[in-house]
């Protein structure tokens, strides 16, 4: 799915399952910080005009989820709160070369491919998950985080020739699939 | 005009005249630095949850006035590019104090002054340049500066009691006061 080298796995459902209000409150962070990754972007590309104007679309999308998980987590009474970040971040974003215009290649591809995982999760937890709220919520998330994705490949391509945005992406979701496979410390939309 | 200690002066005025395309520029700069500064200020502040609600407008906001600006620039051919900063920005977020809550209020008061001062040159823009185009679009971004100022300084005192915020911020103005006379080495928006 949209590229991804692995699914999830039918354990990572049931580990959410038992954790649910942690994977909700981890949801919102995610939004957020979703969210801030387009802002950085806009202002480290802020004279490529088309950038700017998809990385405004994306903000605003990303604000009104982050919004409707916290409504979300009202109605439940769950207080959001910090909470420590599955290292996935943290790790793509380590794989981000760093002169240019590699480095914007890579942060654009990498903010696609965690919005990739998101689509996918938010698929198994519509498909997996038997609360109605949740299963109508994720069903309609899904959708945007799928074009997300296709945005910032899109955008990659005005950085670089597409065969090379082709096989900088294969290699970054190979390392997207070891890493999301291998963390398993922590409860998270993305571990 | 909106607890602004000191008004411009016309020598800026006369400034902005002879350096029309750099302070244009700068604007569109200051427009993108305000939706970042309501970002920050989200992510720093995110279980505050009408914190983060005036922050999504006012980063809606900002975003479509960097838009409008880079509109009017490309109409006039001028090339958006970086440029150096005026030291205003980064000379008042240095007074900005290191423990919560008084980081919290002072950034808030910041940012809020930061509005302020833009309203104010808004109107100066407004009443004293000659361009229609230009005064007709200064006279339209002024109401919302001033509204972000209003929310900025009702958000502070969300994190302290009324009369304290109303003292800091007499100091702080009083502060941007001398900050923003004393930066001629620039044309800028806030120079």
């Amino acid at each position: 799915m949209l590229g991804l080298h692995v699914t999830t796995s039918p354990r990572w459902l049931e580990r959410v399952r038992q954790n649910l209000d942690e994977v909700l409150i981890d949801h919102a962070h995610c939004e957020k910080k979703a969210a801030r990754t387009a802002m950085n972007l806009l202002c480290a590309y802020d004279t490529r005009r088309e950038l700017c104007r998809e990385m405004t679309e994306i903000i605003a999308e990303e604000l009104e989820h982050f919004e409707l998980v916290c409504n979300l987590l009202s109605r439940r009474g769950i207080a959001f709160r910090s909470q420590q970040p599955s290292a996935y971040g943290k790790r793509l974003n380590q794989l981000v070369r760093s002169s240019e215009p590699e480095r914007a290649v890579d942060r654009l591809l990498v903010a696609g491919l965690i919005e990739a995982r998101s689509c996918e999760r938010f698929a198994v937890l519509r498909d997996g998950l038997d609360d109605t709220e949740l299963t109508d919520f994720y069903g309609e998330l899904f959708e945007s985080e799928a074009r997300h994705h296709t945005t910032y490949v899109r955008l990659a391509r005005t950085f670089a020739p597409d065969q090379v945005v082709a096989n900088r992406l294969e290699t970054l979701a190979a390392a997207e699939a070891e890493i999301v496979v291998g963390d398993e410390t922590l409860v998270r939309m993305h571990s």
